[in-house]
């Protein structure tokens, strides 16, 4: 027998399931729209469920959109809490995928589980602390410390910083909580808020990416004086359109202005800030190494 | 005989020296201003070799201002690097102790190393991670995650966070690289050229508390959603400076907005960022902290 993981990544607009042990080895896979909870946990656990021969399936982990509970001892561990998204807040994944499924469940954000995988076995190497940011619908980041995941009085929120306003910028933001944090002035839909249309649908040398990069830039210079990260991987729809990453670097440098004398915010800044090795499958496969660890665990 | 350990605050203002094991059991101190590394360590040098009859003395720690170099692998571990401070850049600050002294010599910055004193016998606790910012002459903040402090890419800088402008606050900064990031416009010095007096003349109703405040709760929100530590611990000068923090929990609640629900940004703030348990010794009791770690380690 063969023994599998399952992989959830549980975005806010798609759900992204593998089965397998890695990259290389992956038996099957599956991707549909989040709509409901129990729709979408619903097509989860009868994918997981599908007889097999020949496979053990001896654990499942799930890295999601959030916010989530990832304290171990809080009633509410495992639970998407707070979210806007519709239906969503409150909703217990961790109980419900262990009820149905009968496997331990690992359980982490969705940037937290990008940065697993990125460092098992994407661009993350032995870089500690590694953070993962993921710009597109949303903008998130997650942090490992000594290859594991940061939580404390909740998990990291990076998208959710507050900005200033660059280049007489008065664009109002479109977060519910803050306006003008990260997200709400950088994230795809502010991007279409702010210029009237899809991001991918601007030239390359629209200077609407300028500005882009230098929140982005603002964020990125933020984390590297709380964290002192030796890499930051940025991946999402966003994050890896054409040159952003080019434009982010140049602000990042510019804005540290030689203070951090270290190559990684001078002239190595090409290999500290960094596109996931695993491209879009870093959210699924860091879902696999959580499997993983929880199986490792039990 | 006694094993004893030397704590070293290497300030950029005053050195402070400890002799003994802990708070509670203290046999000498010292302190003094900080002037050439030559002078100034050769103070330090001398109060550790002055004999002291059943004493073993067995390790040394400094909590240095910075920055620093932390990285142990790096040919210029143990200095302090690119600080602005006259005669102080490029110092072998680890090199000159171990020389003279012929002990382990426990090294970190300021901040790391207050907030293992206040882990051990002050604020902290159990809280992981946990948080240590200084307000003062300059602004720092160091990190502990499971207990260790956080290095990576340098350690932290959280006092170099770039800040948005509040209240139409048109005051162009007076860091050297950043103008206005928080130590720019919130240290010691910057209340002193905004204000055009120490921060200690102003009245306690004086407008300039609550824009400091708004500063310092932007960077105390940005570290909580960078690292997601449990416990913020604000020490240095200006920090302890009567009904500040008072000011700070309340607009970091206000900017948080409810985002992040958790009581620690809300109603139990004030169990959240708290002043140091050990006062301004907190640096003192981080290095003996340092001290001891470098002697069990060895």
């Amino acid at each position: 027998m063969d023994t599998v993981f399952g992989g959830i990544e549980g975005g806010g607009t798609k759900f992204v399931l593998v089965l397998g042990t890695g990259p290389d080895h992956i038996l099957d896979e599956a991707r549909f729209p989040t709509t409901t909870p129990a729709e979408t946990l619903g097509r989860v656990v009868s994918f997981f469920q599908r007889p097999r021969a020949g496979v053990k399936f001896a654990a499942v982990g799930v890295s999601s959109f959030g916010p989530i509970d990832p304290d171990r001892a809080s009633p509410t561990y495992g639970y998407v809490t707070t979210t806007p998204k519709p239906h969503w807040p409150n909703t217990d994944v961790v109980g419900m995928l262990r009820g149905a499924l009968d496997v331990p469940v690992g359980w982490d954000t969705d940037t937290n589980g990008a940065a697993l995988g990125e460092r098992r076995w994407g661009a993350g190497g032995d870089a500690d602390p590694l953070v993962y940011i993921t710009v597109g619908t949303g903008i998130g980041g997650g942090a490992l410390v000594d290859g594991r995941p940061v939580h404390g009085l909740m998990h990291p929120e990076m998208g959710h910083l507050l900005v200033p306003s660059f280049d007489g910028d008065t664009f109002p933001g479109i977060c519910p909580y803050h306006g003008r944090c990260l997200e709400g002035v950088a994230c795809g839909p502010a991007m279409e808020a702010r210029m009237g249309r899809p991001a991918q649908d601007l030239l390359p040398d629209d200077p609407a990416w300028e500005l882009e990069a230098r929140y982005l830039a603002f964020g990125m210079l933020s984390i590297a004086e709380v964290l002192s990260p030796k890499r930051i991987i940025v991946g999402g729809g966003l994050g890896l359109a054409t040159g952003l990453l080019d434009r982010v670097r140049r602000h990042v440098v510019r804005l540290n202005n030689g203070y951090i004398s270290r190559p990684g915010l001078g002239d190595a800044v090409d290999s500290y800030i960094v596109p996931p090795g695993l491209g879009a499958l870093a959210g699924a496969m860091g879902a696999l190494e959580l499997a993983r660890l929880a199986y490792e665990e039990q």
